[in-house]
């Protein structure tokens, strides 16, 4: 079962129904009612073995543990201000400790978070960050979507799938292609001032953690629509072009996660001002695809009916 | 190294130096101000193994996740409202699922904790809660104690030990002892109402989670005063009691953990108030000492002198 029917399942209705909780469980982070303004919370954990491989650089870890819920921000189009860490380790490590913390506290500092808590506990190594911030002219959710609106991604899907391929030694690309999947794969780039500047224009946002199927597929179930998207529109980077020369094809970017790109949908009429928003950002958004009232998710392009088979995203059980 | 040190050497300088960050690292929960009141956060993990036996009852488990976090709420004397919950686990598995969900739902309901959002992960089982509220009136830190003031602490000490001894069958009392035992550690009371309550009353205060000892040791070296205890004054249950009648001692009240009563000090001209809240609340308090311009902890009394070598609170690595 994914995540996301496990937390609906067990826990939608977890506690007491208060008033104030204006967004709870479901999306990518919690709003909630504070007298002046809109708090958002989130949390996501990573775990030695299933998230990063064991050895892994503590430094890449402490960065992604942070980058991955700083993701869900974007995804709301929310400002960060308050982290909270509760840290699993088997032993303690100075060195290793040294790491993490500076690949945590850096990105923490470029972001302008602070670390209010946390916990460390002894076990198998898992790292848990819990986010906090505010809200201000609004947010994103995952199911504002209506038919009839453009799909939008941000940046180029499938390179830390193709850098894990690396890590495994499964591809061998050529060096400077290799480091930056590597670096794709360790060092993910949340796109918070991306989601920010959304607000006004898309309906609908999720960050792509598990995969652009997948996750695009939560997007459409919460906005009760569908979608075609054409499998030849999805941006790939230099370096995965060069796997397709080699014979790889879209998978890793259809349908494997950690690229914690922006998957988003807009109404027709915002093309320009997304367009715009893309060139003064000098980031690439990519329309890929518009979304239907029938609901289900249809492959189109080259090689597209191929994709229609059951293809999943990363499923956490 | 202590769960505290470890934080305080790696993450109290971490990120940026929030201007609206009250209280962060270093206390039993934060304090942000947002811009009409003060947020409190916290956040801890039980992991399998370490806080509780593989194969613990799963609503237990559910149940004592959130009630260690609404402890340290009530070590603030602040006012919980949402929680988050990371769960890491082997496997998917209903049954374990159902148990987990309706211990920690009920508490919740229980407290006015609404569930606001987390994220659910394979791996070794490891259960991490943050939560989030309001401070009213004020809050109790851990670093409010002067000197000549006493020292309290609510319940009684040593039942969670001794319910671990129970369940590893060190310790086999009657019967009535031994259930009693056991909901003493798998189902600990926070004492939020008390929390609240003793704002305008006490100076300092922390949670019993690592042994009165350790935390008591907490509380002075962040009020940079001593104490002296009289150990006769420990306030042990009629199952403890039984216990030293059959040979046992004061070690497990002293030094183990688990019983998430709370410590706090008090000025001496307000005594008469903390025993008319205590008979208000039916809820036993005791005083058990007196804070020391002189650093370090003194233990008097009966036998007191051989609890003066080292011991130790529950250490995490």
């Amino acid at each position: 079962m994914s995540e996301f029917s496990l937390i609906e399942r067990y826990f939608r209705q977890c506690g007491t129904g208060r008033a104030d909780v204006v967004l709870g469980v479901g999306d990518d982070a919690a709003i909630v009612d504070i007298s002046s303004g809109k708090l958002v919370v989130c949390a996501d954990t990573l775990v030695e073995g299933v998230h990063f491989p064991a050895g892994a650089d503590a430094a890449d870890i402490g960065y992604k543990s942070l980058a991955v819920n700083l993701s869900d921000f974007a995804a709301m189009g929310a400002s960060p201000k308050w982290a909270t860490l509760a840290l699993t380790m088997t032993q303690e490590n100075d060195h290793w400790l040294q790491g993490f913390s500076q690949g945590f506290c850096a990105l923490a500092a470029d972001t302008g978070i602070a670390l209010v808590g946390g916990d460390t506990t002894r076990g198998p190594l898992t790292v848990s960050v819990q986010l906090i911030g505010e809200s201000g002219a609004g947010w994103l959710t995952r199911s504002g979507a209506l038919a009839e609106q453009r799909i939008y991604v941000s940046g180029s899907l499938g390179d830390a799938a193709l850098g894990l391929q690396c890590l495994q030694k499964e591809y061998v690309p050529g060096s400077e292609d290799h480091d930056y999947l590597l670096s794709r794969l360790a060092r993910p780039q949340p796109r918070l001032a991306l989601g920010a500047a959304l607000l006004p224009w898309a309906s609908a946002a999720i960050d792509i953690s598990d995969g652009l199927v997948s996750d695009l597929g939560h997007l459409l179930q919460a906005s009760d629509v569908g979608a075609v998207i054409d499998v030849r529109k999805l941006p790939l980077s230099p370096a995965y072009q060069r796997y397709l020369e080699h014979g790889g094809n879209r998978d890793f970017a259809l349908s494997f996660g950690d690229d914690y790109e922006l998957c988003f949908t807009a109404p027709a009429g915002h093309h320009q001002q997304i367009l715009a928003l893309a060139a003064d950002m000098k980031l690439t958004i990519s329309a890929i695809g518009w979304t239907t009232q029938d609901t289900g998710l249809r492959l189109d392009g080259e090689h597209g009916a191929e994709y229609a088979s059951p293809v999943c995203g990363y499923r956490h059980f």
